[in-house]
């Protein structure tokens, strides 16, 4: 009898939101033909990640089986799912599947890491399936906030898989296919083994509202408004895009779209045949000679990023456009947490302008893109699943998910990203424990997120640094160390230059000290960067990073 | 006739929540009599001040002034209002006034900065007055989320004012006196000349609601649960923590009190006579061998402080107490945007742990400690002032505040921090801008913001350091340039040391150099500062800070 079995592997996105990627595996133990699901991105913060550019799942344990991998399937063109595949691809080269808005991300992906688009192959959606080593697959049509947002069905030799992606319920998403309940009831009344789900608004108790019920509510608004109107949404939401872009001709005004990736997006929408009948725009050099009463832009920066043009017009002139006193401006998004800081900044420099300032606290202006609890609970009863498997959330989503299936009698698993459940038998079995970190993308370097690196970084930011320079000569310093600061105060408690009261201890400790411990250069080291430090703690009242430098001449 | 004027001058507090510092004055112009009302901190972040203690306002402007400040008046022992007058006192050196509860915070934090406590005087409630300078003041109780809050009556030549301080409408608010509106109609049936009001919660639609709501509720919820329950609050909030530990006793539990400040937070306000009825507590001791199910913490926390007791208890034991699966934590409290990173992380540590966690997302486990806008709109009706200076509030409230007055007729004012209003007249008028800014206590040391220091510890962590270590004899290199890298990657594209890469061009160079550019540490040091940047943009994509030692030996 065989023993093979099928396998599920989260590597990012389970116990946490962001950078996903999720690996299936049926065969024998230990030699399961793979496919990976999704290979997105997170982005970094100052708090744990300073300077750091992007980070995704540290895909080692997939690298060291690049052979056994049947493909590559990216289930939506959001960054969180399709942002590493350029990065990554190199280490597993395994074909990339998709459909084709997301697919002409994935192709640019690959290319903006000089990696050749043609590894990226469209797949129209189902009821069509391929075929990939042991599993057929196909892309079942789901509504999301981006275009194209694809469920997928996995037949595997022990059963069918039903991954969601990311999803929500929206009869009417006014871009993309509406979610078509009778198709999914259809797909679980073959018989699912697993439903693999988002789990993302686990918390939200009201059922998801539809993307169609915004636009009157923002016209509405939209019209009250005498001055500029400027709106802000994720790019990639490309229906809400045209919901504000709509709204803003409803209310007589030329619509322009600010911010590269806006651009970008709605271009891809409208050349893979996304979007069909988006409102004429005017460029910006067109907008800055249209009356302000008669404008509306759109633009990048819902979350506050300090690059976007939100932000720089919240700082002043963008592409020759500023806002004033009586424009009003629109945050049509929902802050997610750890932005706020970013956002609130951005509000009150508008506020400064005489800006007025309007978010979704009304919950009039913007739905979320995922499916609440009872959405879940209705998914859960379409597909009908033997076990559940919860999937895109932090820890405490995946948990409350698990039990909302359990409350239906549908045995689940909590399995955070390294977790290996075997799915094999009649409910989830967690087999093995697989390291799962993160992959830094530091300049054009991948480094590990626990190598040090960044952890020198984050302590040279709490502490400062001081550099101590030495010169030895046949093992007798030659003149006084040398000590410089750098993010440092430049003077302490005896009100003496704090860098002059370090120079002269450590002379002093170099005048005292024997010749066994001037010929060693790990003990001379330690003993300098402890005098540096003792030094700090007491003028300062802080312990320093410091970096030593001796060097030796030799006469 | 008297030029004399009544000027307002927010240090802190107005275009920010946090660091308040509000200085009225009368007198000639550039001569009047000062009060300073609260001096608080503000606490630091990783994105703007990586390893910064606490952060309060500027007082430069004071200190220059300091024998015509006639009193330092705190309203209430919030860390915002009270946290820095230890640190600031030398520097202000006025008799600082405060009631009761409030006066014994003052004064330990006198003691901790090594001041004299006997500089705080307690001042007994409205309708006592006392006088300082030409203004008569009196502490008037209003309701807030710590004990004997206050708002201040400030009779001047020019009128009367009331101040606010932090508050909310609460007819019963469990510890400290109830909002009483017909003492606060009598003030306002005076004449007010300004009403200097909190701003915080203009965006809060509803009226407020009172602390006695959530007793029954938190009951309820800790009765349904059978293992340990743990609450969190600000420690400061005396009615919530009484409420929860009521809760927890008619719930049948021992109660027991976690986090320094908690206890001396209980303590204060037992030994100042605000409290007088709460439960008996149980040591960390003793409930360490109570069963889980007769056992609730309250712990400090809330915010997701790394040292406090809920990220302890997140991480594991804390004085021999752990969290375990079926325990509940309640976070009775609202996370302060910023703060969703740090709680979030404890939340899911939890749910890892198998712990239920509650927030007040279903808003009936935390009340707000600030007037709602409704509550703003009665309070400016009790007071019915000539004038509104809108207080206590970022930039976006502060402007919502002032239109909220003048929707009633009352003409008003934005003034952000450093912003000195004439109020002599019949409307407030900006006399002049003041630099107000913000100063860091970075280990025992105060800086200013803007000197760099912080400014350098950024640029480290977002892109590594470099050292350049070189020794010149007689104008000519002596052996080769060594190069120390410090949050870095130690390879880049060249798959060479990073080190010896740049050691190997820098040493080219010096090959190259002419004698006079040897000779010159200015331009030397540029020019292998450039080298180095260089090489690591074209290695790992980063430039780096690069900080250039140079030892020149004669012979």
């Amino acid at each position: 009898m065989s023993n093979d079995r099928l396998i599920y592997l989260p590597l990012g996105g389970a116990g946490e939101i962001g950078m996903n990627a999720y690996v299936y595996g049926y065969g024998a133990p230990g030699k399961e033909r793979l496919i990976v699901v999704d290979l997105g991105v997170t982005f970094p913060e100052m708090e744990g990640s300073p300077g750091v550019d992007l980070i995704f799942a540290d895909v080692e344990w997939l690298e060291e089986r690049a052979d056994r991998i049947d493909g590559i399937f990216i289930t939506h063109a959001h960054e969180d799912h399709v942002g590493a595949v350029g990065h990554l691809w190199s280490r597993l080269r395994a074909p990339v599947y998709a459909r084709e808005f997301t697919a002409h991300h994935a192709k640019r992906k690959m290319e903006e890491q000089g990696q050749n688009p043609d590894n990226v192959t469209v797949i129209p959606p189902w009821p069509q399936t391929m075929t990939a080593g042991p599993f057929k697959l196909g892309f079942v049509p789901i509504s999301h906030s981006i275009p194209e947002s694809s469920g997928l069905v996995i037949d595997t030799p022990a059963g069918r898989l039903v991954h969601t992606g990311d999803f929500k319920l929206d009869p009417t998403p006014l871009v993309g296919e509406p979610f078509d309940a009778v198709m999914w009831g259809e797909i679980g009344a073959s018989g699912v083994k697993a439903l693999i789900c988002d789990s993302t608004n686990v918390f939200s108790p009201n059922p998801g509202r539809s993307e169609a019920s915004l636009g009157p509510e923002i016209t509405k608004l939209i019209q009250a408004q005498d001055g500029m109107v400027v709106a802000t949404t994720f790019a990639s939401n490309v229906a809400r895009v045209k919901t504000l872009a709509e709204a803003g001709v409803a209310a007589g005004r030329s619509v322009c779209l600010l911010g590269r990736a806006m651009r970008r997006m709605i271009e891809a929408s409208v050349e893979t045949g996304v979007l069909t009948d988006f409102p004429t725009v005017v460029s910006p050099e067109e907008a800055t000679s249209i009356p302000r009463g008669n404008l509306m832009l759109i633009v990048t920066g819902s979350q506050g990023e300090r690059r976007a043009a939100s932000a720089s017009l919240s700082r002043g002139k963008y592409l020759g456009l500023t806002m004033a006193e009586g424009d009003m401006f629109l945050f049509s998004s929902k802050t997610i947490p750890g932005n706020e800081r970013g956002v609130i900044r951005i509000m009150n420099a508008f506020s400064e302008m005489g800006v007025d300032v309007v978010d979704d606290s009304d919950g009039l202006y913007h739905v979320s893109g995922h499916a609440n609890r009872p959405d879940l609970e209705q998914m859960h009863e379409l597909i009908k699943p033997q076990m559940l498997v919860a999937m895109h959330g932090e820890h405490r989503h995946l948990r409350a998910h698990k039990a909302l299936g359990e409350a239906r009698g549908i045995p689940g698993v909590v399995a955070p990203n390294g977790t290996m459940v075997d799915l094999t038998g009649d409910r989830p079995v967690v087999a093995e424990y697989v390291e799962a970190g993160r992959t830094y993308l530091d300049g054009s370097v991948q480094i590990g997120a626990l190598d040090g690196v960044v952890r020198d970084r984050i302590r040279m930011a709490l502490n400062g640094h001081v550099l101590v320079t030495l010169i030895i000569e046949d093992d007798e310093p030659l003149g006084e160390p040398w000590v410089e600061l750098r993010g440092l105060p430049e003077t302490g408690s005896s009100n003496a230059p704090l860098a002059e009261v370090m120079e002269e201890d450590l002379s002093q400790f170099l005048g005292r000290a024997k010749r066994k411990t001037l010929a060693d250069d790990d003990k001379l080291e330690d003993e300098l960067k402890q005098i540096a430090r003792k030094v700090a703690q007491d003028e300062i009242g802080k312990k320093p990073e410091v970096t030593v430098v001796i060097s030796r001449l030799t006469a």
